[in-house]
């Protein structure tokens, strides 16, 4: 595939068929994942991919927890309805889940470049996970990132340690819906999006 | 270009022809970074292209600045004499730069998917770096992320609201080194990047 057609193609998934994930199309995305750029060639992503219904269960809980959450904070207006209306996420329906971490050094380890800001060993990892995602895309699979969790109670499901900082956790599958070819967030009107970037040249 | 080679002949580049870089170029680049996933589709990320000479300038004082408190951290040992010899910027020789920023929206407004995590803007905008980064690499140029910059004195350089919340600055141009196709930072034997990435299975 184009690199033009699977960034303007990939989309946040949250419908999912039933279909089975080849090996090799996991194998490629983590090697897309892999070849992402890293703050000193730190290379700090670390992978746990999910099969097991049960964790997949225990993390629908934690998602319907802070969903919840998010609908308080929303009250009881329009905006509530609407929100409660939206498919969020397919922790159950999509056939391979993930939670993407980044590993921090010790403090008194020097990494290049992260002297000043030591937030880039994360966004190194955002990056990955955007490499992954492309992967995915060429191969006729997606995912969609679910962050309404609350990270800190991560350690109730799964054994990783401390340091290990999450990012999110990911529904991988075979699409059962294309949004119409644009993000579902703006089919479902729910927010509308810039026609470009802010630029500005100095 | 397959998505695939962009990913694996992607570079983080400091070394650059004086080529100038066609509009479309960064056009294409600036619609790619747009097409990343953000979180609530909020589009956060913000660009400031640099072609200003006094700008570059002062961007690189910032540069030698943090560099040299990098050096002094590293001490007077065989690492130290090692990061003193690694090129790692090109922000005077690159014929353009840029700094990339994440808006951030005021705390009381709500942003679907950042109630748990407020840093998923900054991720989005990663994402946004990294198609950016993967379509320069399509047509032939390439980037460097350069973190080495104390940010909090970003404002003695340019003007930007103070909720742009600064990533990185970026040198862009045509590279005048492919590193024998492999990390700068493993060429010149600084860092030895993993075969794989960590992997576990639940």
């Amino acid at each position: 595939m184009q690199l033009r057609d699977a960034i303007f193609t990939r989309r946040d998934t949250r419908h999912f068929t039933s279909a089975a994930i080849p090996d090799d199309v996991i194998a490629n995305a983590l090697a897309a994942a892999h070849a992402a750029p890293s703050v000193g060639l730190s290379q700090p992503w670390r992978f746990v991919l999910v099969k097991s219904v049960e964790v997949k269960q225990q993390i629908k809980a934690l998602f319907d927890d802070a969903n919840q959450k998010a609908l308080r904070q929303l009250q009881e207006n329009e905006r509530a309805e609407k929100y409660g209306n939206l498919k969020l996420e397919g922790i159950l329906e999509a056939p391979l889940g993930m939670f993407v971490f980044c590993e921090q050094p010790p403090e008194d380890e020097f990494i290049l470049g992260t002297i000043t800001q030591r937030d880039t060993l994360t966004w190194s990892v955002a990056c990955a996970i955007q490499n992954f995602w492309l992967s995915l895309t060429e191969a006729g699979f997606s995912m969609g990132w679910v962050s309404i969790i609350d990270m800190t109670r991560l350690s109730e499901i799964i054994d990783v340690p401390a340091n290990f900082h999450p990012l999110g956790y990911f529904c991988i599958g075979q699409p059962a819906d294309d949004y119409q070819g644009i993000p579902m967030l703006e089919r479902d009107q729910w927010a509308e999006p810039k026609a470009g970037p802010w630029v500005k040249w100095v």
